[in-house]
């Protein structure tokens, strides 16, 4: 073999071996699996046949060895070399797109958790995943009542059942004859299921104290994310400094980030104020819409309320100063209010976008544009894995409605089991209905818990010198403030680290707990925070702590 | 009142008019209602509360009218004349975005139906949507099988039901202990669930005799639909000259269409050869890529095999040629699969590009990369509705591959039930278990009955004057082409309408039947079509044939 040949083989190994690796990460990164988890529900289960049991997931790995080994397949390394899509010839505004929620410090999670499970010593037992707001992954029960009806939908021959309750197969049955063919399998209407759609509007009509409610202002969307990208692609033209440009909070949840590279718009940053428990203050949003009209063309202002990653609940006048701020700079309103539910704090109370733009009469009720939306991914449900949501849209023009629906239309429909969730969330039991009982139990015990661990969180941390927590008034996440000595800022800027995130990564190395680094949602210059979930069952939160804050007393006694 | 103001009112009530209008369209526009329908399921329904009973739509929609009624919202023509966002002001490659199979005529479609259910007198009594591959709406019945499996997997507690089947049990189990929490509602990965990935490689390995599959290069996705637009973008670059061209079939199913608009791709059309059977022409291909590459740079080429809306299906021959002009033009290739068990014709039997790649050596299997995509939406199962699917992955780049997941991770996951539902298709009833045998009944029957369907169609529209109708050799559509007369063409253009989306409002209106005109798919200039899918019950399909012929008659005479 020639020496030019050995050195292309080499070269190509060492890929190789990277490659294994990325592989890896990419197969598995943000797998979630619990079983350790004393809360996760347990199952019973008869012995597994040869064809589903898990163990021939080895022998089918092992399989993949035959016919075409890798080995085989990276000899070419000429060949290999002239792919058609590379880093260097793919999509540049893809190649921008950044998500820290599920980036580099979970991918090392899952490392970690395989490490662990093939029996290498680590200085923990456990990988506690802090880093995303999964409920059920984190031991939530599901609502009982949503999980009979979807139950009934998936199989109605259940109908017949005698044990489920008259109110799930009355919902069930009337989700499904809004269905073609009486099947969860047929498509949906683009824009969602009729029903469905005009439940979602009695919903909000409720929730806002009677002010109206038109269902085909309604939009069922594949979670809340899928909502907002959608609504963010219309809004995107124009080039250079006529570029659309988009407001955004920071700390922001990066999908907004992330949806802005990939749609070319530009990111218009402004800054919450953690000296006052993350509010907003209009002289801010001002300051930056200002420096902004000079490169590009401000058209939308992203509002997150109650805040991720931040926590904050948004006062009724704040709500009303922002609305006028976008009426004076005709701006289209973006308001996520998937944690609406999700309000702990005492004096706090969610008020809906839709609800004050209302109340504050004709002038802004009848021009301000506004979609708002909602998920079945948080409040007490927690069920990220159906991906339901809506977004409520007012003030659209009509002509782009009509581009809304054919835009929508060419991904057929979203998933009808989210849609049939969506629809139990918005019309769940009501009193005198069997299930309304344990409903409201069940409810009422999962927001409680909620409740009370985000006061232990705000109380345990704000015990620790170094770190400093606003209350957690909503949401699901803590988001404090972090102070890293000198030395450890430079270690980790040699390192090319972000200094929050070299903090992150020691603390999971250390004692498996896996949060975000605050350099992952933004944050004002020379200030470290990080994000972590308050979603553990409360035994298990107060270790995670703890453990925490003997980390953080390490660390910093270690470079200081 | 001023004139000028009175003016801007008129004008104002005008739009509202048009308005009232497309809001019905929009809201509604797909919708699949069959209750008619005398295949569909039958529903042992219990007296609906009061909460849930369908009647309620009717006293929220009139609730609508309340607090901010349309009329109210109107009058101020001035101010709503300053929208932020308008037809004119939004996102070009949006508008640019065509789709159909949900286009005009199904939207007028959803409205015959409703002026019926108002009593309306029309000449038919039903409308019977064959525009879309909605197999349950069409009234064909889920496996049960999967049906059990989703009800465990929803309901858990159904695990201790002795009338569940142990297979569907143990199913059930693997699904679940593969999800966070035991719950499908965790997220999963964003690449997908493992142990689903696991067996969709395995199912890959038995349908192509062994060549072996990476679970590492298996990605879930939202529908097949989702991984095409996913794979496209990340294909997309340059400007001019220099951006990226995507080789698709002519006719082509208008995803592929849709997509390039969106994300401002250049579409390269290839013509299928209608008088061959719509078989695919390499010296045609070769045209297509000479001819682009003067004002384009052409990377990828597209493949439907079965054919939709052309239901022929490749011989092996020509998937070997196509991969050998991919592997001398250097196109990525992507092959959408997912009716790659709907084949009827004699002699007619599906081959994977995956398989055939790795068939034709090392030069071939090492190097062309390759997307192929499959469905839970097709073949037997037809359950769209629960948008699930999986793309393989061949040859990738590893760096795209990790920018890949990277950008699949900000969507979070693809809906669990769905990835649920794709991991029994791949991982059906084996021999010896419980359900192998009602499986295969259920199975072969909805196969058998779709062959049926397929040759009938063929026979009967071939003995219509005007219209010649290609074997249905698989998928789900016949695609026949049509002599529209003159007279008929010089009215339409008139009109502005393409000849045949003239030709199927007039069948519309006439005879309830709704149909896409082969505009919707791209055609040869001077030939007409239409799509039909063959879905519909035996029964029902013969008297829509009928009604088609009629139809064709009565048109053709009147316009000659």
């Amino acid at each position: 073999m020639s020496a030019a040949r050995m050195q292309v083989l080499s070269s190509r190994n060492v890929r190789l071996l990277s490659r294994g690796r990325n592989e890896v990460l990419a197969g598995r990164s943000g797998t979630q699996r619990h079983g350790g988890d004393p809360r996760t529900r347990s199952l019973t289960c008869p012995p597994m046949s040869s064809s589903s049991s898990p163990g021939r997931a080895l022998s089918s790995l092992s399989a993949t060895r035959r016919g075409l080994p890798k080995e085989k397949m990276s000899e070419n390394g000429i060949m290999s070399r002239a792919k058609v899509l590379t880093i260097d010839t793919m999509n540049p505004t893809v190649k921008k797109v950044e998500y820290a929620v599920r980036g580099p410090i979970v991918q090392r999670a899952v490392e970690l958790e395989r490490e662990l499970s093939e029996g290498m010593k680590k200085p923990f037992a456990e990988v506690i995943k802090a880093n995303i707001g999964d409920a059920h992954a984190m031991g939530q029960q599901p609502i009982t009542f949503f999980r009979q009806v979807l139950a009934l939908c998936s199989y109605p021959e259940l109908l017949s059942d005698s044990t489920f309750p008259e109110d799930a197969k009355s919902r069930a049955c009337r989700i499904l004859q809004s269905c073609g063919g009486n099947s969860m399998g047929a498509y949906s209407a683009s824009q969602g299921i009729d029903s469905v759609r005009q439940d979602v509007a009695r919903y909000i009509e409720r929730r806002d104290g009677g002010v109206a409610c038109d269902p085909d202002n309604i939009y069922l969307t594949t979670g809340a994310s899928d909502g907002i990208v959608t609504m963010l692609k219309l809004l995107v033209c124009g080039e250079g400094t006529t570029r659309t440009g988009v407001m955004i909070p920071i700390p922001q949840y990066p999908l907004y980030s992330a949806a802005l590279a990939e749609l070319g718009a530009v990111q218009i940053d402004y800054f919450l104020n953690e000296e006052k428990c993350w509010s907003l203050d209009i002289t801010e949003l001002q300051r930056a819409v200002n420096e902004a009209r000079q490169y590009c063309n401000p058209r939308a202002l992203c509002i997150i309320n109650p805040g991720n990653p931040t926590g904050q609940v948004q006062s009724r006048q704040c709500i009303e100063d922002v609305i006028r701020f976008a009426a004076k700079e005709r701006l289209f309103l973006m308001a996520d209010e998937v944690y609406q539910d999700n309000v702990y704090a005492e004096g706090c109370q969610f008020h809906s976008f839709k609800k004050v733009l209302f109340e504050m009469g004709p002038e802004y009720a009848e021009t301000v544009e506004l979609a708002s939306f909602h998920s079945t991914s948080k409040c007490y449900m927690g069920e990220c894995g159906f991906r339901g949501g809506y977004m409520e849209i007012i003030n659209m023009d009509d002509e782009v409605k009509d581009q809304l629906t054919k835009l929508l239309s060419v991904r057929l429909c979203p998933p009808v089991p989210g849609q049939a969730l969506m629809d139990l969330v918005v019309n769940p039991p009501q009193p005198g209905e069997p299930s309304y009982g344990s409903f409201i139990k069940e409810r009422t015990a999962t927001l409680s818990a909620l409740a009370e661990k985000a006061k232990l969180t705000e109380q345990v941390l704000n015990t620790v010198q170094g770190i400093s927590c606003n209350p957690v008034q909503g949401a699901m996440y803590s988001f404090p403030r972090i102070t890293i000595p000198e030395k450890a800022v430079k270690e980790a800027t040699e390192k090319g680290q972000q200094p929050d995130m070299f903090y992150c990564m020691k603390m999971l190395e250390e004692t498996g707990i896996c949060l975000v680094p605050g350099s992952g949602f933004g944050q004002k210059d020379g200030t470290y925070h990080f994000r972590m979930t308050i979603l553990p069952p409360t035994d298990k939160l107060k270790i995670l702590l703890n453990k925490v804050k003997e980390f953080h007393q390490r660390f910093t006694q270690q470079y200081s």
